[in-house]
């Protein structure tokens, strides 16, 4: 019976997408992936699998229009589809728009959660993002345009007083304006910080240190 | 060799705990195991495994403190421990002191993050946390007393004004208050909310509504 997995793969390393993920994986007709999502993943697909790279990090909305387009046609053609994307499919990814779309169409789908890059690459960088004796918030940005948006709106002034932990998604281009815009907003420049290329791949690095001298 | 694995095993379904998760507890000598997490996953432990259920879901600054002892004992004695936990080990739980009293213990560990509550609870309740036409940030609260804590401290104001998604970490005694803070603090009442028991889990409910009628 055809249905559309989107999958959550995890932020890298390969053993971090769930049994549940993998076995939705290894059911497939037809694999469609992200950029970001590890290739030795696609080893876990049926032999006969047509695999699909979508070729791309952050879709354009026009791309994305396609992606959906795509991902219900091979559903109609009554295949099992499985869309595999890094991190998890809700945390700043298409999947709510996907799922949307798949529901306006009429074809059946399911979302396997992952563990999100925001979680898990700090883990693999040995940073505990709650700590009994930090704050009690834990706050996820997006850090730069996709999903078709064209710019990223966060109140900073409220985010900076905010105690907690703060995990930005963004590239290094992104960095210097996010950190400003903190210590601009009252977050204190000696407050811990680190920036993580690479989380949970062998290639991964680390840089620690505070926000005003990272 | 010995090791302890801090082992986020997710918030209920057992198909969310990841790859790498089941490698480390099937590979265990011991299994310790909190309250919440899944007793179906032990399936997976070795038939000569020692089981230990750890019987607290949120415990008291002296039981952790036996907890982090007991994971150094059997570590010293030689063996591989898998340490199950609800959702992730660093996300409101205790990994983060287990992982620093392991340190400076001088026992190996790690940390095998997992699929947080805060990410697949909605994601099973069928709500995108994040949405291209949403906020552009994602905060999980703790919305309870745990990890030797004795009060929550959160900047209501500064969070209702931040305009994304909230995910609280709470129980039923706590969401009055917690909907009231928000409300207070400037959140529009009509705000969409829903609350989630038993996420992922057969017994899952979902109460959909407002900030003010939920």
């Amino acid at each position: 019976m055809s249905i559309v997995y989107l999958i959550g793969a995890g932020p890298g390393d390969p053993g971090l997408i769930t049994v549940r993920g993998l076995q939705c994986l290894a059911s497939a007709d037809v694999v469609l992936y992200d950029h970001l999502v590890n290739p030795r993943l696609l080893r876990h697909a049926g032999p006969d699998a047509e695999k699909i790279d979508l070729g791309v990090a952050a879709p354009q909305a026009n791309e994305q229009e396609a992606i959906c387009y795509l991902l219900a046609e091979k559903a109609r053609e009554g295949k099992v589809v499985a869309r595999l994307k890094w991190g998890d499919p809700f945390v700043f990814d298409t999947g709510g728009a996907e799922g949307l779309f798949l529901h306006e169409q009429g074809v059946r789908f399911e979302v396997v959660p992952g563990v999100p890059a925001g979680v898990a690459v700090p883990s693999y960088a040995g940073i505990p993002v709650t700590y009994p004796g930090g704050g009690d918030t834990l706050t996820f940005i997006r850090g730069h345009e996709d999903e078709g948006k064209t710019q990223v709106s966060v109140d900073w002034k409220s985010l900076a007083r905010l105690d907690g932990t703060v995990v930005c998604y963004a590239g290094p281009d992104q960095l210097p304006r996010i950190l400003s815009a903190l210590v601009a907003h009252g977050r204190p420049v000696e407050d811990s910080a680190a920036v993580v290329y690479d989380g949970t791949l062998p290639t991964q690095q680390t840089l620690v240190g505070t926000l005003d001298d990272i």
